[in-house]
């Protein structure tokens, strides 16, 4: 049943229950609601936390974003520091200690001990975005050769320290990965059934210094949950599982968004002024160099615009119009690269859709604005230079909005990062130079 | 280990290896890798799809794309294609159904058992973004008052079945959810433990109207791998797990993506021409009526730009950085109000930062663009218009990427479908505006 209950109610709870209903309920409190009651109750923060377990305290713990965890655990006496240092896990530990500063992540390191801190500290070797980097530490060996009912007492024993166990790894004696079993398959077997009898020896694996990225793909593309992560001998050093994926996804589609407006990938809502700024003065900088190109395209024919004022009008809405269609254009296209779903086989069938997307809007578009302006200005042939310089802009745009990310992803540059600057220059310089070029051509007859 | 073999290798192994090897091996071929052979060797496909068993072919078409299965799977004789249509299961049947037209949708169906049939109408009766539309409909309910080992045994009968089994749940005899076991927490649990012991009965569940999208929240913010699906009393009536989830938030973003760039949510990279007009042409048109409000701006101003014409080279430059640094804002608004990273508590101080980016970027940039247009034109005062009107619309740029995106959500509007055209309009109109409106006050100085 869903308790639904308020946080004041939890809240209320936490502080009052004896102890007896207090140990009864914990367990089933979800770290996340108990660490979001700690937050919102500041003053009565410390009075819950003093009821709690070490164990407990751990869970919540891994649950606070790792700039925090540091403040919220000195808050402890230095022995209890200690006590929850030793329940966590050292992935956990890892993460942390790799956001604090010199001093604060030694004072950590001194409270634990030797073994944990050689765990910890090979941890920290791994690059942040690698298998390495996001794996846990804890799994679950069996051997091949024992039966289920075997394995089920073995794991009434050890498992409870397991943070996840979905599936076990069948191993060698010497720990080399041979094989995994599925907590389903175990249950579901007859207890006199042998290990190696439902082991899967295809088991996937990612290597410990594979890029985050590519074992996001691979839980993504056979529907795992977790997923072994060995070195270069086949030695099985941890798993990674699922949440840690579904928060690499979230972070990927970030970047992704974020390069595409010309945004740092890691900026963040809340960051600071000075992080915004170095995130975004350098995009603009360089868009400030592409709008002095474009600008110097017009100064080129500010003889004609002086002739026809009204062409200083109109050139904003050609080149607008160009930059939008190439956004909508690159944007399919860096989404399709990035999602997998733009490959070699239909790389043609989608530029000529493209080319065609181009040429109907621009038709369409471009009879619209030629139109209007011969009526707005009472001179068909500005309608004709308005109408057939949309139309020419709107295929530069997809054309360029399919070929530049294309292009950039062949030179190993990340298509989302630098598309939409080559393609608004393409649409901004090529726009004005055909608008205006076209109107220099036809003067005599715009006056 | 992992069991690297080619494409060619697993299609040769796929063909010619004697039933006895073919039967061991094919349990532990994940059906994705199946699929791609299937699709890479067309000529032997049939061969090799007569060799699988109805479990195997059935698990295939499960990987399938649902537009795809239809026709894979009548490739069939009718009577092979009744036994397939057992093994899969009814949520998938669903799924694939819901793509056809009716003529091969009323086939299916005919195809199956009654009782298949009563079970797909009711699945296909929930709206196809709700839980109920996502929920698979094999999941495994225990009774509480069993031990951990008449348990275990119950499971070795049924538990084959049951598509993904990370968790039980426990119910009444009715049906109704009381709670739920891991099968961590059984598997490691003395085998004379009653299931009531290690039952938590804090379950977490979904109503099957519930919105995906709320299904994904809930499941990323408590690391669960699935969740239950309950109707209005509380009976269960599906489970929901992570691999949809997945897909729900990479469909999310992709959405997002898709609308800050004025694109349909669901326009695909390999669409038809026609799809993609649909998607863009109506974009375009909005944002066609927008720049042409922002060139009747410039229109205003045509007797000021036909004195200094160089102001028509500048414009585009004023207005093009300030719908840059708009773009930039309204991202990180709307990407942090998508990641509920942006709250009630931090709002005044990300306005604060945004407004504060608009003043910094925009006395450094209008420095340059001062500079600049004093040395290439030769006059301070238009520097001094260029350089003001520069700070002036990257202000705006930032307080409108600030506000629009939250203004939006109030009135109940997706920030990311319609913020990048007010901002634009905003810095566009309101840039041409301050620019122009500026040099028509200093007119005396710069001719």
């Amino acid at each position: 049943m869903n308790l639904e209950i308020s946080k004041q109610e939890l809240k209320d709870f936490l502080l009052n229950a004896n102890d007896h209903d207090f140990q009864e309920m914990i367990e089933f409190i979800h770290p996340v609601d108990l660490l979001a009651i700690i937050h919102e109750y500041e003053d009565e923060a410390v009075s819950i936390l003093n009821r709690l377990s070490d164990e407990d305290i751990a869970h919540l713990l891994d649950e606070e974003d790792d700039e925090d965890i540091y403040e919220l655990l000195t808050q402890f006496s230095t022995k209890r520091q200690k006590e929850i240092l030793e329940e966590m896990s050292s992935d956990e530990i890892a993460d942390f200690v790799q956001a604090l500063d010199e001093d604060e992540s030694k004072d950590v390191l001194s409270k634990m001990s030797k073994e944990d801190v050689e765990e910890v500290r090979e941890l920290l070797s791994y690059p942040p975005d690698t298998a390495g980097g996001i794996m846990a530490t804890e799994f679950i060996s069996i051997h091949e050769d024992k039966t289920v009912k075997k394995t089920l007492e073995y794991l009434q024993g050890v498992a409870q320290n397991a943070e996840m166990a979905y599936y076990l790894y069948v191993t060698t004696n010497e720990g080399y990965l041979r094989g995994v079993v599925s907590l389903r398959d175990l249950v579901s077997s007859p207890f006199n059934t042998l290990i190696s009898e439902i082991t899967n020896l295809n088991v996937h694996s990612v290597n410990v210094y594979d890029d985050q990225e590519e074992v996001a793909k691979m839980l993504d593309k056979y529907d795992y949950v977790m997923i072994p992560v060995v070195d270069e001998h086949n030695l099985i050093k941890g798993v990674i599982t699922i949440d840690d994926i579904l928060d690499i996804i979230k972070e990927e589609a970030t970047e992704d968004i974020h390069r595409m407006a010309g945004l740092d990938a890691e900026e963040k809502v809340d960051g600071t002024l000075i992080e915004s700024i170095r995130s975004r003065l350098p995009w603009l900088s360089i868009n400030l160099i592409t709008a002095i190109l474009a600008a110097s395209v017009v100064a080129m024919f500010s003889s004609t615009i002086e002739a026809v004022v009204a062409l200083a009008a109109i050139n904003p809405i050609i080149a607008g119009m160009g930059g939008n269609a190439g956004t909508q254009s690159l944007t399919i296209i860096v989404r399709g690269i990035a999602l997998g779903e733009l490959t070699g086989e239909n790389a043609r069938k989608v530029f000529l859709k493209e080319l065609g997307v181009g040429l109907c809007t621009g038709v369409t578009l471009g009879i619209v604005v030629g139109i209007g302006c011969y009526f707005f200005y009472g001179n068909p042939y500005l309608g004709f230079v308005a109408g057939s310089a949309m139309l020419l802009n709107l295929i530069i745009a997809t054309v360029s909005g399919y070929t530049v990310p294309l292009l950039l992803k062949k030179c190993n540059i990340d298509p989302a990062l630098a598309s939409s600057v080559f393609v608004t220059t393409a649409t901004d310089v090529l726009g004005f130079f055909v608008f205006l070029g076209l109107a220099t051509e036809l003067l005599p007859y715009l006056i």
